[in-house]
Order: C-alpha cells, then structure tokens, then sequence
C-alpha cells in the first residue's frame, strides 16, 4: 500500500540507522538529509568496519560519486554483509556511462550484491541497461529509451526496483512502474539532490522492507514535497539548499498522502 | 578562572591555527566553525606534512569519524609530534562502542598520544571507560552511568579532561565538574555539532592552553550561545545550521561570561 | 576583450563540463558554485577514470588542499592528459609556504603540467617564486612584494597566467597586470572561497581558452560581483555563504559588464 506518510511516521517512530558508503561531495548533505527526515545516518567505509557496522544498520546506501579502489572493495564488504542479512540495499551508480570504470564499478556491484533500489538518472540506468545515453560528468544529457519504459526494463533486466529520477521520476519492479510527479526545478541546481533521494530511499526502506516497490517512491514523493516547501520563499539554490532540511524536517506525516502526487502508470 | 569572554577575546586577537585531521562529514562545517570564532583552520592529514604542520598550530584536534587505516596513522604521527611540543589535544573518538575498530582506535591514540581533552557524546566516552553504553552509528543511545560520573570517571581514569556533551554537557579534569546547560536542541538535528564542539574546543585549549579543564568548559558555553542565537529566527535545522556561523562570528566578549552557565557541581 | 557578462553567456548556453581534482574540504562548494554558475561539475580522482573524464571535460581544475600521494598522482595523470589535449588548467597551491610538501608538490605539478592560470594568495604565490612569505596553514600571513609585482613576477618565472587574490586581486601574464577590484570582506569570514575562485576561474577559462589572462580576471569580477549581491542582506558569514549561491545563480549577464571593476595597470 502506497503511505508515504505512514512510512515517514515509522522512520521517526524506529529511528533506523541508515549506512552509507557515499562520495565526499555529499556525505554532510546526505546525512543532514537523514537527520532531518527523522532517521540516523552513518557514515563508514573501513574494510576494518563495515561488516559490524551493517550489523546494526536497518539498511545500506552505496553512492559510487567520488569511487577509488579501496572504497569499491569496501562497497562490496558492506553489500556483500548486507545481503547476508537481508537488509535492503540502494545502489546510486553515479556517473556510470561517463567512464568505463564508474559503468563497471557498478555493474560489479550490481554482479555481487543484492541489491534491492537502483536509484539514478536516466543515462547512469540507461547505461547498466546497455541502452544508448549521454552522460556528460554525472549528468544525464540523453537517452534513447522513455523514463517509463527504462525503469521497466531496467527493473526486469536487473532484477531490481529500478527508480528513474529526472524532472517526473518513474519508479518499477519490472512490472508496475510508479510515476512520481513531485519536486521543484532547483533540485537540479544544487549538487547531490540525486545523492540525497538515494540516502531517503534509504530511510523508507528501512522502515518498509517488504514494499522496496513503494518505499522507493514514497520515498522520491516526499522528498519532492519537501522540495517543494523549500523552494516556496527562496531566492535560489543556497537558501533552497538550507531550507531543504528545514522541510524534511517539517514534513507532516498526516498531509503527506495527500500532497504525494504517486500514479500507476 | 572561567571568563569564556576573555578567552573569546584572546582568540580573536592571536589568531591560533588549530590542526584538524577529521572526518570527511564535517571538514567543511568544523573549518568554517574555527574561522567563524576568529581562529585560523588548517586541515592536513598526509604523513608527509603532518608534524611540520603541528610546528606552525597552537592546537590540534583528532576526529575518528570516517576513519581509516592510514588516517589513523597520520593521526598518531601528529599526535605524538604535538606531545612533544606540549601543544594541547583534543580527541572525538565518533563512534566509539559502536564499532570494535572505533573504540580499539580510540584506545590506541589515548595510549600513544598525550590527549588532553577527550571530547564525545555520553556513549562513547562511557565505552572508553568501561561502562555500559549503547552507541548506534555515531549517536549515544543509553548509558549505565549519569554523565556528570562519568565525566569524573573519565578525567580520572583516562588522564583527561573528559568533556560529555548531551542536552547539559559534563567536563571534568577528575576532580572538578564544571556542567555546561547553554544550548540549543536543534544542535542534535545537524550533523556534525559534536564535531564542531571539538573543534571549538581546540580553539579555547589554543588560547588558554594552561587550563584546559576552564577551557573545554568555555568552549561548549560560547557554542551554546551561538546556538541559541542561531536558533531564534530559524526555522528548521538548515536555516539554524547556516545562522550557527552568524551566531560564532557574532559572539560578543563583553556579554558572553553574562550569558555563559557554568556552574560547578 | 574583456567582457565578463559575454563569457558568462557563453558558460550557461554550452554548459561545459568542469573537471575537478580538489580537496574534501570544499568540494560540495565548489560544486555548487559551478553549478549555480551554469557550468557543469565533475569530481573525480581515480587514476582509473581520470584520463577518460578529461576527455569529456573543458577545463581542469587541480587544487592541492588535503593533499596525499594517492591523489597527487592523480592531479599530475590528469594534468597530463589536459595538457596532451589543450584544455585550459587551473592550479590551485592551497598551503604552499606552509609545509615543504605543499611547496614540492605545487612545483611538481607546475614542472609536469602546462599550468593555465596559478591561482593563489599572496602567500603561496609569493613562495612559488621564491620571494619571502609567511603562510600560516593556508592563510596568508606577510608577503615581501607588493601583489602587483607579485603577479607579474609569476607570470613571467612561471610561464602562466597569475592569479594572486586578496582584498584587490592581480591577475598578470607576464607582460599586463590586470586589477580586479569586485569583492566583499565576508569573503575571508568563510573556508573555501579562494577555492571556489579557482573553480570558477576553470569555468571562464572554459568558455574562453583563448584569452587565460581576460578569463582568470572576468571569473575574478563575476565572483566579486556574487559577493556584494550576497553580502547585502546577510547577518554573518553563514547566511552570506547560502547566499553567495544565490547571487551566481542571479549574475546577468547583461549588467555584469558594467559592475565588473576590472582595470589594467
């Protein structure tokens, strides 16, 4: 059942912690994101550490933004553990298509872990799909598939929930596809905003394990919503970007459903 | 002698540089936190360079939250190289007891570096002693013992200024107990405060490097303030993270003592 | 010719992609202010990738400010392949002065890279060249030349645009000195300008390869010109920091040219 505001009350209710291997870029904005919805973050990528730090976390986010060797090795410990324990896992292939190692680093982690949401633009899924795009740096430039449809095959072919984030986003198991139609021009004027959808996919994952589904875009709706009351009152993206957290951490669980603009394609 | 202000003032006039090696998280949050206050941050982690850095700083603070091994080694190289010089030391042990190479690492840089003041939430620094705690990634979730204790404990039986931040924070040399009530709630919903507190800290320790256990004490009451002052006007967590610099570079010598609760327990 | 508001057109209509070999500190702001500028960033130092990112990008942007070897071989891979394919490259010396390593490695990569623009402080520049400097961690303290002759002493010894910044910025080839006199002192009150600068030194020179000295001092006026916008209105180095992304997302081009206060010597 589709709640993001039921979900948004178990996260403040549980508290889950929510382990994130991310890029140097965004790790303050991701775990300050987490804060605000209502979840814990932590970030941890020593191989000496990451198997026992999963044993406490109720879900794991992999963000490939800013890779090297040693991380990738520690995305696949934590993944690998993750996987052992059930626990669901986001995986943001960022700038997969813009480099063979980034496309492959992801493909390998796709290979060896379950992972449960792939969450990324459209050319970093269009890539893993072998579909044509353009990735210039982490952006998506181009594709040759529709979002609908590339979430749906995404999700078939890997064996994913695939969520295609853009300015409507389109979430699929390979065989529902979810339309999420919230959010607001300026996320893609401040840096890691697809960064920070991955780390609350996260979050309404831990909370809602067995929908990966519709924790996926109930998650991208709310963020979307909060989006939405940052940007009212903002005079670009620096005061949008600080009033973001103040709107995660005002979403209000009871209005929530009735602002997610979620459809069944 | 407790005079926050006076060592505000102090600080503001010598410009300290204050050596951080810390997390990827908040380098950016706890280097603008020491420039807001009116002290020179300088982030340095490479073995080449780290004891010929520790020559030009008046403090140096070691931060364990996204560890590694060799950050950990740097971190002892300039530990040891800032005991020789006497250059006072604070230590944020993040994620103690959460993790056994957090708390092993912890361990190892009390026994090899001549910390003096070891800066953590309720969980962590009970961890280090011995005690019951429970720490969930990075956050004190319970302990067995009341902080103002433990922080004696801790001065004690660690050789320390031991300085437990929570809702009232705790600091103690293993005699005294000074309890510090200034602060904000909003602090605990971005991520990073506890680091900016060490950081804050190192800079107080610059300044007044004779007494640390005033210092420390000093050091989360000026936060304190600044947190109240960001606070008022805010509305959420981002817009209070941003006026927090305002709040630091705002912070008036000549009212701070006035506004300071510290009290001796 | 000089026209900031013409290269700043040019930068948001072809939106080129930014290369960035930074430090963690200010990689999220430097991200942004690219993005907000209307460029495109991209972060990223793996010898595996680095060589294939440059080949999508229009300008490279090496800046040394949490140096260790790893990334050092990085910068110079990457600084090679800019080089073998002409794209305009920026250095940035972060702490030369201060350690000996910061030093070697700024004349490294100056030795082995062809250096497009060296944008620096007093400080660093000052120590790039052998003249007396004081560089406490990555401030500069003294210097014992004055900026102009600085700039001009760079251009010529070091075969590159110099790009000395400070409260009136001297950009010179060698034979023209060029004096930018837009900016704000809330500049110093936050981490990361001068680093930001140099990102959007890389952008200028991105749009306009073929005239470094003009590029280096437009982006100079353009950013100076953010910071007046930024700091009226703003209560402290927090709120002006949120606002400077504002206020480069708002630059039009239209007007720019006339507040652009860019002067030859």
């Amino acid at each position: 059942m589709i709640s993001p505001g039921s979900t948004l009350r178990t996260i403040r209710e549980r508290k889950p912690l929510v382990h994130q291997i991310t890029n140097y870029v965004v790790m303050n904005e991701t775990a300050n994101a987490t804060l605000a919805l209502g979840a814990l973050p932590v970030m941890a990528h020593a191989a000496e550490e990451v198997e026992e730090m999963i044993g406490l976390a109720s879900s794991l986010v992999i963000n490939i933004g800013t890779l090297s060797s040693a991380w990738v090795d520690s995305m696949l410990i934590a993944g690998q553990a993750a996987t052992e324990r059930a626990i669901p896992i986001v995986l943001d292939p960022v700038g997969a298509g813009a480099t063979r190692y980034r496309t492959d680093t992801a493909r390998r982690i796709l290979d060896y872990v379950d992972i449960t949401v792939l969450r990324g633009n459209a050319g970093e899924v269009a890539t893993l799909v072998g579909a044509e795009a353009e990735v210039r740096g982490v952006e998506s430039m181009a594709t040759g598939v529709a979002p609908a449809e590339l979430s749906l095959v995404a999700g078939t072919q890997l064996g994913v929930v695939a969520s295609v984030t853009g300015p409507v986003d389109h979430v699929s198991d390979g065989e529902r596809v979810l339309v999420v139609s919230n959010g607001h021009p300026l996320l893609a004027a401040v840096t890691g905003t697809g960064c920070i959808s991955s780390a609350l996919t996260g979050c309404f994952l831990a909370a809602k394990p067995d929908e990966p589904l519709e924790a996926a875009a109930e998650a991208l709706a709310a963020f979307g919503v909060a989006a939405e009351d940052a940007a009212a009152g903002s005079e670009g993206p620096g005061t949008f970007h600080a009033r973001l957290y103040d709107a995660l951490a005002a979403l209000d669980p009871d209005t929530l459903d009735g602002r997610a603009r979620i459809e069944t394609l």
